[in-house]
């Protein structure tokens, strides 16, 4: 029995979240896999098997070259006209347009708008950003998150000599505003070797219920835990998160596994 | 320099995760603080300064009988109705509508109640819950789920010796559906001793770049990656997060902060 003050270890069950910082600025082209399993060895870790690494996309997107120069665009009226009242860069909401397949709600006065994105993620700007980058650059998501996900799984396997089911899960995040609710939080929009669903319908609590509503977005739980470790402004854009079991059957899948269907959506 | 295989030690700002099971079925009126604590002590376990201990509001709730007999409810015409389609039980779906202060969506065809709680909460349900209670009883959230935070948080300082600062924070959580996004993810209800949002507003990036909208709801994202040790099936309805550090100065406050105010809330 531990004493208050003592530090017990851990038991199955328990997680540790390892932040990894020391990525130097990532440029289009860039080998990423190199990179971070660099970072990780510098940092004095490693990638077992079960282990899931969370990747922000960020560092993705300037690896396949998904910037924009704003220097080289030029906003529409419309962009001009919602951009004027907030005194937002126009050129840069001209992005956000050309990155929306459907805008859910627009507000000029606050500079709000709300965007389906080519993948099918609603979200602030279509998840046009310009935290972290170089002045006049813009960052878009990956093309395709989930074929990212699947690169750096296959690429963290090789260089850990982890062969099969030993791949460790890899998510790629982004952090997403909500309906209703304050804040920001890290989901995941890119997902390889992982259940981001865990799907407990028909089995049955401890009191013989059975729970006929329960699925639980493991994926973008992982991404919102290893958002507490990664620090927004001294770089840890890589956590590895060890001592995940998952507690259902429910087979590995894609970050599009997360995207709520739009026949089920009932505030796109 | 690890080698794969080794398992390095922890640096600061990496963050240890701890599921405490082993706590009997809460009757209301129980000691719940007394519970937790030996709860804690039997699983090897102790609080930290600086520990993040969050509790799933089920167990809370049922201490502060926040539960409801159904044979004690009688339905009305409409709830009646609305449980026509999908054969819910009718005396639920009247407690769903008299925790409600207001409907956001309603469809009978698929039994969907979004609601906002008398707490300002827009979640299914109005979070009444059917699972992990004996049968036909239902669960509500605690009255005041800040309130409850602030005393097992008091409760748990003096149990483990921690005074002023040294005290723990507390926060409530439940599973909340989100608009857009498939699966429900653990959220912060109540919180105390802890700024639920980080607000990264007037910092500058490591590209000089100033950070002019990202407020993270770490208490959204704390409870989260409390849900991965959770294991809803067999019962670890407590949990101990170790080594989070807060990266803004931005003051404690309560699961209020969490909540959109309704005049910035495009989705209500």
């Amino acid at each position: 029995m531990a004493t208050s003050g003592a530090i017990p270890s851990e038991r199955p069950g328990d997680l540790r979240i390892f932040g990894i910082g020391g990525i130097p600025e990532v440029q289009s082209g860039d080998d990423l896999i190199g990179l971070i399993g660099e970072a990780i060895v510098a940092a004095g870790q490693t990638v077992l098997p079960g282990d899931v690494v969370v990747v922000t996309h960020k560092i993705v997107s300037k690896s396949e070259g998904q910037l924009v120069d704003l220097r080289t665009v030029e906003p529409s009226p419309f962009a001009i006209e919602f951009a004027r009242p907030t005194g937002k860069d126009p050129r840069q909401v001209e992005v956000v347009l050309r990155e929306s397949v459907r805008v859910s709600r627009m507000d000029a006065q606050r500079g709000v708008i709300i965007a389906e994105t080519r993948h099918g993620f609603i979200c602030a700007n279509a998840a046009v950003d310009a935290s972290n980058v170089a002045p006049d650059i813009v960052c878009l998501l990956p093309k395709d998150p989930d074929a990212s996900a699947a690169r750096i799984r296959e690429g963290l396997a090789a260089r850990f000599g982890l062969a099969g089911d030993d791949a460790p899960a890899v998510i790629v995040s982004d952090s997403f505003g909500r309906a209703w609710r304050a804040g920001i939080i890290n989901v995941a929009v890119g997902v390889a070797g992982l259940a981001p669903l865990a799907d407990y319908r028909g089995q049955h609590d401890a009191s013989g219920y059975e729970l006929r509503a329960t699925v639980i977005a493991i994926g973008d739980e992982l991404a919102s835990a290893a958002e507490l470790v990664q620090n927004k402004l001294d770089a840890r854009p890589v956590t590895i998160i060890r001592g995940y079991v998952p507690q259902t059957d429910t087979p590995a899948g894609t970050g599009r596994d997360l995207i709520m269907p739009p026949e089920r959506d009932l505030y796109r």
